[in-house]
């Protein structure tokens, strides 16, 4: 088949007819389907459901060193559940606070007390002129949420198949000082599904700020989250790499176990250099008395180790697989060849990215919605909703079955043809 | 027996020499208590373990509504959560959000949104020259850190034994533009244990405050904590008598059960208007995409319903009231009628307030230190740390046994009398 760009306007106009009656079909099914937020299936969550057999009201509720935790204390987390976050995160326990359910809600946190009080004695953010964050796009819409909201400025960064461009970010954060961040979700990228080479890592590491304040906001939220057995991404440690660079203060890490146990039932935590996470506690210390340690401790009692997170991991990805790989086979199937988009065959992580034509994804997303099927509002994964060449269209594949996504997915694909079809024709006049 | 402030000099020193034999004895016994924290007690997290035992693998983990508490959703707390939490708080379920495991954190984040981004539409306290918050004395510590963290400044209030002074309270708020909040704890206040009045209530809801964003910060922890079933405060409920009032969106209540079920792994809420809500909303949802709603849905199944949670704290003050009654007994025994202290006999809460002799409450508490006994620092109950007549020390009696409660009193008796006899010795130099 020819691919759609080089058509003639007769043959776009036959394949508009046939597509636009492929388009009834679907819309007398009257679907109702949601691909728009990385949020697990069912099924995923009954994996977890063991866990809440660890604990019964005989249960010794101390930890290794005998401290109860049931009662206050233990602001940084309780120890056994700090080294089972560091291990998941590649870092040392003394390097990890647990907090509570949410490491996006850690993320904010972080941001806010950079406003309100600086970072590590600098300059409350909320006193001067000008606060950039830069952002990789596509990247995640709720990673700009929190900046828009505190009004912090954001640059768009280009991703490329290894990770930002690097290029771009030495240029900013070395010479700008009003740079203090750039929001990163390293492996099995938020939406691209691409993880950072060592290369990209160094370079990070290798950063030179102008400003004393700028931090990396490492959200290794798909750390353990692959899809494969056989073919796993690997990063390069960032704390490890930064401490080498000479650089130990210059990020923050951040991980959950939202999509390992429960979404909002989890543990989160956050990793740093005992500098910051000194300063962090220091504030921290005022806001709250701790965090829900009986989860803390229900989540050693259950997973007990790093193996026991990778077994877990290993389950999930046998249910997702299948969901992903219904989106591709359609994708592959049906828009191979035509030249109407682009899509990169994630190995973990809870995303496909699908670059349509530009102009189009804002009428894609639009189509799909009209015929039963949500996906996530195109534009959302740039900084203000804004992607310049509406393109990008970040699909999420966890929640519905198999045969759901299936179906979804011949929806998605309808209606990327359909509309690029009419952009095509609509470019001709 | 004399009172202290009665006797001359030579019977003063008799009996210091009585007192410091006594406290050698006391010296020689290497005690190791802490009643420095409103802590509960072993016996009271005991209560609670049945709540382990309300979830198994195979619960149904859906919410009356049919949502799946292990999922992402419902951002301002399950419904049934809501309903529970609203009764505890005397307010309706559309006026509360449960959030997570600190209604500490809560206050921390509402003041910090106040920061950020101002009360529903007015200026950020961040850009204005004063913010001020009322805080009447003795009061809670935490409250205090929180508003210092901030640079807030704040202003003592003095507490009589129906609330705070009212006329003191109106004169600052309805003239003072940058007097922005006032912390409170209505029942079973903390320190003192009183309890408002309905008139100082009707006063708080009829307040003309000349900001715009002033709000009462009505933190009711202590509201079903009563330590007798025959004589139980009731306050006004605050939300009707400001709606009454024609003021609805002056006031945010704050509530937890983390002297209920278990601190640190309870849930926590704030009930105030819509118009407050729906603002504290706008902004939370960038803060997070949910708290723990397993936990909310654990405490429903486990209390049921209002009058469940009513039966527990009678269970909690069967295990508080003896240790109460351990210092207040030595109390009595030892220091009515010496005229070197005064104290309330509190209904419910989680502390008793000494008053000392003017110039004496650090030495106390430095002498119990070195007896073995930690009580909370003394000025702790004022903002800054500063208690202008250094007196006022605050007992908390609930995590001792009732036998240990017994034995530190004993210690504190003996350094009060002891350090009033000193001072009492020095002002005569």
């Amino acid at each position: 088949m020819k691919s759609y760009p080089e058509m003639n306007k007769e043959e776009l106009l036959e394949e508009r007819a046939a597509l636009q009656d492929a388009y009834k079909t679907e819309e007398a099914k009257g679907l109702s389907l949601n691909m728009a937020r990385g949020k697990p299936g069912r099924s995923q969550l009954e994996l977890a459901m063991p866990m809440l057999d660890v604990f019964n009201s005989h249960s010794d509720m101390n930890t290794l060193l005998g401290n109860d935790t049931r009662n206050y204390g233990d602001l940084d987390g309780i120890g056994e559940c700090r080294r089972l976050m560091a291990d998941m995160m590649e870092v040392e326990k003394d390097n990890v606070i647990v907090c509570g359910n949410s490491s996006l809600n850690i993320m904010y946190d972080t941001v806010a007390r950079s406003m309100d009080f600086g970072v590590c004695g600098s300059t409350p953010w909320h006193k001067l002129e000008n606060v950039k964050f830069l952002c990789p796009v596509p990247g995640y819409d709720r990673h700009f949420a929190i900046t828009e909201l505190f009004g912090i400025e954001m640059i768009p960064i280009a991703m490329n198949d290894n990770g930002p461009d690097m290029d771009q970010v030495e240029a900013y954060v070395n010479s700008d000082p009003a740079v203090k961040g750039i929001w990163c979700v390293p492996k099995y990228s938020n939406p691209t599904g691409i993880s950072y080479s060592d290369e990209v890592v160094r370079r990070f590491a290798a950063l030179k700020p102008a400003a004393e304040d700028f931090r990396i906001y490492w959200d290794n939220a798909y750390c353990i989250h692959h899809l494969y057995e056989d073919t796993q991404d690997t990063i390069l440690n960032i704390l490890e790499e930064c401490t080498k660079a000479g650089n130990p203060d210059i990020v923050y890490i951040f991980a959950s176990t939202s999509k390992i146990s429960f979404p909002g039932s989890g543990v989160s935590a956050i990793a740093a250099s005992e500098k910051n996470l000194d300063y962090i506690l220091s504030k921290m210390t005022v806001q709250t008395i701790g965090h829900d340690k009986i989860n803390q401790l229900r989540h050693v009692r259950f997973f007990k180790d790093i193996d026991g997170l990778k077994l877990h991991m290993k389950k999930h990805a046998e249910l997702l697989r299948p969901k992903f790989e219904a989106v591709l086979t359609e994708l592959d199937n049906e828009l191979e060849g035509l030249g109407i988009g682009s899509w990169i065959k994630p190995r973990g992580g809870y995303f496909i990215s699908f670059n349509a034509l530009p102009g189009t994804a804002k009428r894609i997303v639009g189509m799909c919605k009209d015929l039963g099927v949500i996906m996530t509002g195109a534009g959302a994964t740039y900084p203000y909703h804004n992607d310049p060449q509406d393109s990008n269209i970040r699909i999420a594949p966890s929640f519905p079955t198999p045969e759901e996504m299936s179906e979804a997915a011949k929806v998605f694909v309808l209606c990327v043809k359909l509309a690029s079809v009419e952009k095509l024709l609509q470019d001709m006049e």
